[in-house]
């Protein structure tokens, strides 16, 4: 199909657009007033309800490798990361924007891949790619998303809310992701293996929470909520920082991960470092009234999403501790540093 | 003040955080619900207003050279990009949320620097800097701005919509943004010189055309509008496949630039190559209805903006004409392929 430089920023900003245009006629996507070719997207919000916006980025080689993500894959996180932003704040997904960094001698092909997984991903989750920027770059090729949700006026989840004694939960299988990155880095081909297929999955497909965090808001159980991006250990803590509290993790209360336990053992680290560590899982970190307790496990459970209650937050403001099964309260470990060597 | 690899993730995004969230509480910006330390932005849309979202992004050595445009300076231009494209749909800026790719060997300072500007720019159009994302790079540093404004439902400018016979009018001095940054490239530091000062400012320092975009909708003299973002010819041809028409310019009907004549000398180009061809001037280019005009102008030296009536929309759909001094009709060149050789 040609590369950028052959095709010219107009043809491929046509063919994107084009792309973009079918995919949303078929969503047929609410409050869109004008789309595409125009300086600007213009969108109807629906009365009496607060606007949520995040934004999150991509760049090749760092945050995907394009041998185990390619470029429809790499789509697809990258809607599934804001996604999860917009799950942690129980908001629902109305509209995005992508900005790309292209390099001139990269195939239209590969881009218009990207955006049909990201615009599949996001159509999964009812949003629609209303717009984007297209730019030429000569590092690394990057991918910056915007997206735009709604919640009712006053009602979004925050960071800070909880209260001491209410509990701390977790969505699916914290670790995975980080571990599966770990295990390609690692391993190279052999990490293809299928007994690594479920931490290759968790790092290269992120789940999507936000059916899951629309249930959970109408159980009204929620006091708190973050999405795990940094790791678990690191993502407590910013939920204990916002909220002057401490948290108390039990290594006890956690359900076994097969799984991340053979990859602890394959890369001579250990379980913890994994499950409590860097690792952008894109799963919910929630505090929960104890008295919602059971209306928030039959939402995850109807919506067939693991939930485990692995501990309470305290008085504070402390940093994590975790509490090992020999009863010895420790530290929980730190986030994850982009710019650390 | 340490580089980003020195002082980690975390303590770059809390000052960042801690800059914008003092630059806002100066604004005391409304509708911000939430605004930075969440994972999203939470914003109270005005009633019945329509939303009107775009996004642009710088990279270093591209879209601007660190030698002529230092951090504050091309924060302040990409807020002027962004600013630019909601002038062109007549929308009022009310918010913004800015992706960074940075390297872990810049200076905290340099970024901190760029938001300061950008922030300062959008503050002075009325708008606030709510959120944003900070990744790692290894290639160079990339900036990417969203930006959200608000119009009244269904008022904002399109590219089509102008009819045969409206007038083809422009804002400022088209082409001198390219004709700065063509001497910058050409000349190194004799470009400094205070001859040049006009096109250099063009180019490091766009305007700022809002005001005039929302003193100009109040007229309801314009029936189209874009920015000029890819130079006047490209961006007039725009308006008119978006609207299905031609347009004829009048050569003798623009103004003298004599600081672009004299670029023109400097650069061996044709004066018309500098004023049509590729030039980010973020000026607006609006089609206007003639019983509209006198008002319009009436606008514009309120505004204190030279807005130039340069020339007719003619029925289409064609390419737009140039009509030279000697009656000769030719063709208007072309926009600015950012992927071209």
């Amino acid at each position: 199909m040609g590369t950028l430089r052959e095709l010219g920023e107009f043809e491929v900003i046509r063919r994107l657009t084009a792309a973009r245009d079918e995919a949303a006629r078929a969503l047929a996507p609410a409050g869109v007033v004008v789309d595409s070719g125009d300086d600007a997207a213009v969108l109807a919000p629906a009365p009496g309800m607060d606007l949520v916006v995040t934004t999150d980025a991509l760049v090749a080689g760092a945050h995907f490798l394009p041998g185990w993500c390619p470029p429809r894959r790499a789509g697809g996180r990258l809607a599934r990361a804001n996604l999860s932003d917009l799950a942690a704040m129980a908001a629902v997904p109305r509209w995005a924007l992508l900005s790309i960094g292209a390099r001139a001698e990269s195939a239209v092909e590969d881009l218009l891949e990207f955006q049909s997984g990201l615009a599949g991903a996001l159509a999964a989750a009812g949003a629609a790619l209303v717009g984007g920027n297209l730019t030429a770059v000569t590092g690394p090729e990057w991918y910056s998303l915007v997206l735009l949700g709604e919640c009712p006026r006053g009602g979004a989840w925050r960071r800070a809310g909880a209260r001491p004694g209410d509990l701390v939960a977790v969505t699916g299988h914290p670790g995975r992701a980080g571990a599966g990155a770990r295990l390609a880095r690692a391993l190279d081909r052999e990490a293809r293996a299928p007994e690594w297929a479920p931490l290759i999955a968790a790092w290269t497909d992120p789940p999507l929470r936000v059916p899951l965090a629309l249930a959970l808001r109408a159980s009204g159980a929620v006091t708190a909520a973050i999405d795990v991006s940094d790791g678990f250990a690191g993502d407590l803590a910013h939920l204990c920082e916002a909220g002057g509290l401490g948290a108390e993790v039990e290594e006890a209360a956690w359900p076994a991960d097969e799984p991340l336990e053979r990859a602890a053992r394959a890369l001579g680290a250990a379980p913890g470092a994994l499950r409590f560590g860097p690792s952008d899982d894109y799963e919910l970190l929630l505090a929960l009234d104890p008295a919602g307790r059971p209306a928030a496990e039959r939402a995850a459970a109807a919506a067939g999403v693991p939930l485990a209650v692995v501990g309470r937050f305290t008085a504070g403001p402390s940093r994590p501790a975790l509490r090992a099964r020999d009863g010895v309260v420790v530290p929980l470990g730190a986030g994850y540093d982009h710019f650390g060597s």
